[in-house]
């Protein structure tokens, strides 16, 4: 029960990121040595995933505060990280959480607050491991024997420090010896499906098919799943959960055909801040992702696309959202908010 | 209003196909001289479309009663050509139409034979081109001034022998000065939207965009589809549509939100001996449509894929058939009768 590969180590200096535009054809792995290196991965995607992104980032604040000779150029590194995606709540948290540390510590000497901003980077990237474990104990529970999953975008470990959230949840259950079947949407435009969540399927000996997005609806009809479970990229107070373009068709599907739908977050993931998935931002992406893909082109030169990265999928389409500290059930609003206390 | 480009046209006892698979980076032409080299057509999809397998599958006919030097022979050709795909009913429709033809005229001469099924080949092009100038007639009385129009997949002079249906309704409307805006799917796998009907787009100067299919969810929750137009492949005798896959999950989306939602597609596309959508055959095709683009692999190598090309939207869910004969609307089963008198 444990992965066969590091999805992000830092050693040496350096944060070492599995270079996930490269999977499943090739395994390699980027070297970040500045801050400026972290914010282009996460920009670029070279590390996607909610949790994946905070403790990178988490990284990137501690090499900004080794970069920058002034408080100033810190805090406008800071700032550049937090802004290299809108949506993940994660980014922000993580950023926060190391200029936290970077406040508590600036008294001290210059080695000595490094050190604090790397073990808390440390501290960050070694819970989220354990949290996803434990939202994969807690998840478990929603999956019966012999039951068929359908799940959406890569939450494995590539989308974690490790081990993951929705797959971390699917993995535990097949580790544990439920006999499973998983229904892996390919999750166009970045295929993270297909390149990702396949790989770590095929990794892990899951048996498993991948399918384009849009076969999941008769699946869902014909009562070939049990259930949901994917990921979520910010969860705002009120249960409504921002996730990768596609999830908000699933729940609509879910919701007419009655079957039963999961988003598995950590914590961090929720946003106590923002009262419903209206106030949360979704990025747009370059049309280049819908037109091209790896460079071959698809669609006519200069065709004008609409590419948002992620949907929002309200409250009400959601069985439960499961999480380290148990299964939120609806009346989500009341129910988030006694996490904040 | 016409077309700038020749979708399928017999000259020199060939029949000339755009090759649909090279679009939109290429616009090249492929000459089938055999029934043969029809079928393969059909099946390898350098021409598809309902409309234009059929067009296509009646060149076949001709083409094998050339070759063949005995009815078993000529029979079991048209029995190949008849089976190249199993969905759309176009293709069995045009080969029984040319069949009949034969029947009737097997007595003549050889040369009076093959004139008169190579008269009805041109005959069921030229009138699928005339059913689907109809249908833009009609259709585009559903089409409001400003209305921005969701399709999917490809219903233009590609999939049909010239003009369109779904697609050929919407030129019309835009034809006729109404100020429209068109939202495409892209399509998966095939891209048949980003491939094919952004091009026709962009050729008819249509103001549109394209979008990965998942996104149409969030378009049509956020009230900026007024309706949605798309084809058919097969309508069963209660209304059930069969339609490229991803049909089935914007019709209950649509009806969620409240969206009209429309399947234009003629007469011979209409299976008045299928009870309803459960008894259409559905193809599936092959994992590498999923797996690969264009030799690009998207995939791990192995991984086992489900990849129907079609679903099966329920008659619940559709506002109405747009025919040449005029708009079915509800209850489909008794007003679909009437069309079969």
């Amino acid at each position: 029960m444990d992965e066969t590969f590091t999805t992000l180590e830092f050693r040496d200096e350096k944060l070492y990121l599995i270079d996930q535009r490269a999977l499943p054809t090739e395994v390699s792995y980027i070297a970040c040595a500045t801050y400026e290196d972290i914010e282009f991965a996460i920009r670029d995607m070279i590390v996607r995933g909610a949790p994946a992104i905070g403790a990178t980032a988490a990284y990137g604040v501690y090499l900004a505060a080794k970069q920058c000779t002034t408080e100033t150029d810190f805090r406008k590194a800071c700032q550049f990280i937090a802004l290299a995606r809108p949506t993940a709540v994660n980014l922000g948290w993580a950023v926060n959480r190391m200029v936290n540390v970077y406040d508590q510590n600036k008294q001290l000497s210059r080695t000595q607050l490094l050190q604090a901003l790397l073990a808390e980077a440390h501290t960050i990237r070694e819970e989220d491991i354990q949290t996803n474990k434990k939202m994969g104990e807690i998840g478990t529970t929603v999956i019966a024997q012999n039951a068929t999953i359908l799940t959406h975008c890569n939450t494995g470990a590539l989308a974690t420090a490790g081990w993951g959230t929705a797959l971390g949840v699917i993995k535990t259950a097949f580790y544990e010896g439920k006999n499973i079947f998983v229904y892996a949407d390919e999750t166009r435009p970045r295929f993270q499906g297909a390149r990702l969540t396949a790989w770590e399927l095929k990794q892990a000996n899951i048996p498993s098919k991948l399918i384009p997005d849009s076969a999941a609806a008769t699946l869902i009809r014909d009562g070939k799943i049990d259930l949901v479970i994917l990921g979520g990229d910010r969860v705002a107070a009120n249960g409504d959960v921002a996730n990768k373009l596609g999830t908000f068709a699933l729940s609509v599907i879910c919701k007419a055909y009655g079957v039963p739908f999961y988003s598995a977050v950590p914590i961090s993931t929720i946003d106590f801040s923002i009262p419903d998935g209206s106030a949360i931002p979704i990025e747009e992406r370059d049309a280049s992702e819908v037109t091209h893909i790896q460079g071959v082109q698809v669609a006519p030169t200069d065709m004008e696309v609409f590419n948002p990265a992620f949907d929002v999928t309200p409250h009400q389409n959601i069985t439960g959202i499961i999480t380290e500290k148990g299964i939120i059930y609806p009346p989500f609003k009341e129910n988030i908010a006694k996490l904040k206390q």
